[in-house]
């Protein structure tokens, strides 16, 4: 193989938000799987908040990408060299390792494989698998299958609504019989999230009646809250969350930016108030992925479902889209095709 | 009636530890109990650290108990008069509406009323259906069965080991097939969390290697912690956790004497380590009280459990005894003796 791999690299570890300056792309050459990997060819990246947490030293233990590694992203790729019998030649995969860059070599076992009868030309579209039908919907599945202990009736409440874990867990919220109400940021995201995704309430966290507008918008309480925010917005919720609320922390985008820990809610609110508080990771929850990838089909050929997708085209847009999802001007799952399907 | 009442009224409020001061002993009549309502004479007063909140405006919202109003308190009385047909004269209860006070009128529903069999001389002492057979006792047991969602094996680790709750915890660990860590603030506690509790190890948060003791104690990390505590203990435990980690917060003791919050721990490790963190109020799991006075009067019998009980006597006690759970000086469960059983 000597096929040209583009490759976007950390050149500084950003001081806040992180700017295009802060990487750069070299070109390189395509690597060579060994026994047991495979080498794949990039066509979506997938950008994630939690990224911000590589780019230097947080107060969230972490995997660093240190000046001169590629950037992380977790990716969806074809395969085009497989030294792993169970992984064929031509197949999709996602992976954690895939980085941002045209080819990465990854173990077979660090790859998700797509059932081809599901993602593909007149099915789920390829992209999908990095966000509504994959671990971004997953993390809102497994929050509401998991973690979130719900019954008949309760109140949910999902920040970041108009986002692709938000809209997705609003929605399955609605079909498990719980009153959805999101927060979003903009009017444009509030509609599509009442519209579109059929919450019963959305509010906005940059209005000054924001505090009002959520009491009103849950005048039961919050039986369970699906946090990605944490800060202000926590911070406004805890008061309204009901006796025996649960809440789920799968982010705290508030503090992705920050060098140093902000203070955080006093704990005595989950005595007081007898919540459970839960962190949910979604590497937890792989298992679950083959039951979810097929539900998540099916209501989308239904017409049962809804979702939106930020698209950048290129390698070199991805610093700019990292930086749009950490103060949320992004709408829908945030992704960059740096390749075209063959 | 026209029996004489003393009763410990609220002088005024503390300025952080209560002191006798802030109380004063006056005598009125023994209220008459009116329709579904019993008349009890308070036998023993239950004495618990989170009597503080009833004492001042705090930052976590509680009832007060104001200037001239009877001192909250917990209590084991008999039954002198009753106008509940469930509840028999001469039957001994528990109430969460005692008072500080000989006497007490109360709703017959608001009452536990102690099973004759297990209570009484020969059998359970009646001061432990406040403490091990009682609602601290309850306290423990609720988090091992409901919240501690515990694998045989598994590092079991409980601040005030030395206390009831504490102590109770750590027993019902070991019986369940858990490694069970204490920490406690003397070495007498800590002797006896050893030698009597049968605790596989116990450290102490006064020590300067406080932190490598707890390390040391807990090889494997931290599966479940149940927490009293808070503040610096509470900051010393967390990055021992486990990966999929359960905290069951019971109380927070460092912070029942301060006016304002203090800073809590950053809620960012629930996510980064998967923890499950719940609030305990022993009011949601009174359910399980049947089955566990049961139990705890079945293990006592055999000789498979142990207590302490640190015993005041006399209304005037209470206000020294309050101050002594708050600065952890008792060893066992604080009870004031205000009357002889008939």
């Amino acid at each position: 193989m000597t096929t040209a791999n583009r490759q976007l690299l950390v050149k500084s570890w950003p001081n806040g938000l992180p700017t295009p300056e802060n990487f750069e792309i070299v070109e390189s050459r395509a690597p060579t799987p060994g026994d047991a990997q495979i080498l794949i060819r990039n066509l979506w990246l997938s950008i994630d908040p939690y990224y911000r947490h590589a780019l230097g030293p947080r107060f969230v233990g972490t995997k660093f990408c240190h000046p001169g590694d590629v950037m992380m992203a977790v990716t969806l790729g074809q395969v085009v060299e497989s030294r792993d019998p169970v992984i064929p030649v031509g197949s999709h995969v996602t992976t954690l390792l895939g980085g941002m860059q045209d080819y990465a070599v990854v173990g077979g076992r660090d790859v998700r494989l797509l059932p081809d009868d599901l993602f593909g030309p007149g099915k789920l579209p390829l992209s999908t698998a990095l966000g509504v039908a994959g671990n971004p919907g997953l993390t809102a599945y497994s929050a509401l299958m998991v973690h979130a202990k719900a019954s008949p009736g309760e109140t949910f409440l999902v920040s970041s609504a108009g986002g692709c874990v938000g809209a997705t867990a609003g929605q399955l919220a609605k079909l498990m019989g719980l009153r959805a109400v999101g927060i979003a940021g903009s009017a444009a995201k509030i509609a599509w999230v009442l519209e579109k995704a059929g919450f019963d309430a959305c509010v906005s966290y940059k209005s000054n009646s924001f505090k009002e507008d959520l009491a009103a918008a849950c005048p039961r309480g919050i039986d369970i809250n699906m946090e990605h925010v944490g800060g202000e917005v926590l911070k406004t919720i805890l008061p309204l969350m009901a006796q025996n609320g649960r809440i789920i922390i799968s982010g705290l985008i508030d503090q992705y930016n920050k060098d140093v820990a902000p203070p955080s809610p006093n704990w005595g609110v989950i005595v007081s108030k007898h919540l459970t508080v839960s962190g949910l990771r979604v590497f937890n929850h792989f298992d679950l992925m083959p039951r979810f990838e097929r539900l998540v089909a099916d209501l989308i050929a239904k017409g049962a479902f809804v979702y939106e997708e930020d698209i950048s085209e290129g390698l070199e847009a991805a610093p700019g889209s990292l930086a749009r999802v950490l103060t949320g001007a992004n709408f829908g799952k945030s992704l960059v095709r740096i390749a075209e399907a063959a």
